[in-house]
């Protein structure tokens, strides 16, 4: 769903990334554990995914320690480390600071 | 594909959506023609989209100028006003700058 996030200014982690066609049901089960994980985390505002050729998912935090703090823990590092061999031909990640947002 | 954008600093404007399950075939016409677009306009850096429960598009803009001036292309506006009533069940625009990125 769309995310109810606060007002502005808060943080995205705007993931865009290309997958392998392996393993996909393990990826499956890292992508909820993570997400569970991030959910628990200080400052985790809202999460939302999306997958066609790409898949994109953007994570809201309060601040960049939020972000900090969510990518030191040891399972999210864990999961990139195997991430980038197993599960993505390429990703991107880009940190941004929403200043402005409006919806209908 | 993953969108290949400059050196931050620039801007994201993430655009999240629940369509309506009307008139397809005419919202991606719509959404082909918005987007050639925007390729066009003076600051466009590159733009991401993917769908699934919700749909996440991503455009990536040089600074504020130029999606303000995207954004009052005239074309642009009509496609918002109809977009609101017929395509969209919601939808959340973030406009976001972004500060620091990192690829694999």
């Amino acid at each position: 769903m769309i995310a109810k996030t606060p007002e502005p200014p808060y943080y995205a982690v705007i993931f865009t990334s290309l997958r392998t066609d392996e393993n996909d049901q393990e990826y499956g089960e890292m992508a909820q554990k993570m997400l569970e994980l991030a959910i628990q985390q200080p400052g985790y505002l809202g999460f939302e995914s999306a997958k066609s050729a790409i898949g994109i998912s953007v994570s809201y935090w309060k601040d960049l320690d939020s972000i900090r703090n969510s990518k030191r823990h040891s399972e999210h590092l864990l999961a990139q480390k195997l991430g980038k061999s197993t599960w993505y031909e390429a990703y991107k990640v880009r940190i941004a600071l929403v200043e402005r947002d409006y919806q209908f």
